[in-house]
């Protein structure tokens, strides 16, 4: 394990504001995209992980199609990044992440708070999530 | 549109933080002077735009003085940047705005969750607002 | 006063993100180790301020064993910082802090709104806090 340049960090940054823009957006596809071919999403509040891009963008299109008819928007807050590099340039990021949820008229609350577990792969140019897992406070 | 760099990505984070930290200092003056002479606050929650540091400045001495006089304090997180470059070095920076208020005794909550749509422009070595739109969550 | 580079600000910011991260996972004596070894800790809701690592590794245990007693989770969120270099390199550091509880089958709330001081200065290839004061909203 070594730490990561500067330039790195930032990039991974950037990295999950557009991917936590693209969730909130239900931009399925493009959400999906950012995880490889094969990539999971475990979490502990789902009774088993979704594997591959296929089942990734299937689950934020269903929940988003729900949060719209809630007249509910979320946004994804990701922070407090720590990341390491592995062997082979594989990144091992730990994060916080905060959904704040707002419905019409509403007043905003935290639905959930959750620590987020990323390994990243790189592809191209592009970062991927190979594996990530999402772990409820709550739970 | 294009990607930024990491340096100018990071120098944006900086300046938005100073900015915030000014708004909730109630820093009147310094605040405006972040916008261009000419620059527009527009926000779904105001009937109609605010146009120019004298309008915009006198629009947060008036907010401020009401905060303190209900002893509330105010603290706006604003993050999940995403930034593009357009042409002429404008840069379009899309992110998410929290403002979370606290009385005196009391506890803090979350007051609004927004999004928040900006146009930069470079003046001599600053990054200045040209046009910031703030849409509420829950309007 | 002078700024300071993106090199440096994205520096800080990692720093933050471990110490938070080992705050939140009761790691007393990492945290204690990101101060230096005469730091402070002074924050509005404490009597006196807490002086040296062993004082400041303790308070950590001692808090961390009651949370996991009743059961809450703490995530201290840190961010917004603004940045500024005295002479001898020393760091002066503003920044905000939430911190969001959640206790286990319940909903997250913010516990504190804060605004956090902090002296910095370099030990070898490390950032340590010298003074840090805490100053919570609702006080």
């Amino acid at each position: 394990m070594s730490t990561v340049s500067t330039e790195l960090y930032q990039e991974i940054q950037h990295f999950y504001a557009r991917q936590m823009q693209q969730l909130d957006a239900g931009e399925a596809e493009a959400w999906a995209a950012t995880f490889t071919e094969d990539g999971v999403f475990e979490a502990n509040a789902h009774p088993e992980p979704s594997m591959g891009r296929a089942v990734i963008s299937a689950a934020v299109r269903q929940a988003h199609a729900k949060l719209t008819e809630a007249q509910e928007v979320r946004r994804h807050w990701l922070g407090m990044l720590t990341i390491d590099r592995g062997e082979d340039d594989t990144l091992f990021v730990r994060s916080y992440a905060l959904i704040v949820a707002t419905k019409k008229g509403g007043t905003p609350s935290i639905a959930f708070s959750t620590l987020c577990e990323d390994t990243l792969v790189q592809d191209g140019g592009s970062w991927l999530v190979k594996y990530r897992k999402v772990t409820r406070d709550d739970l």
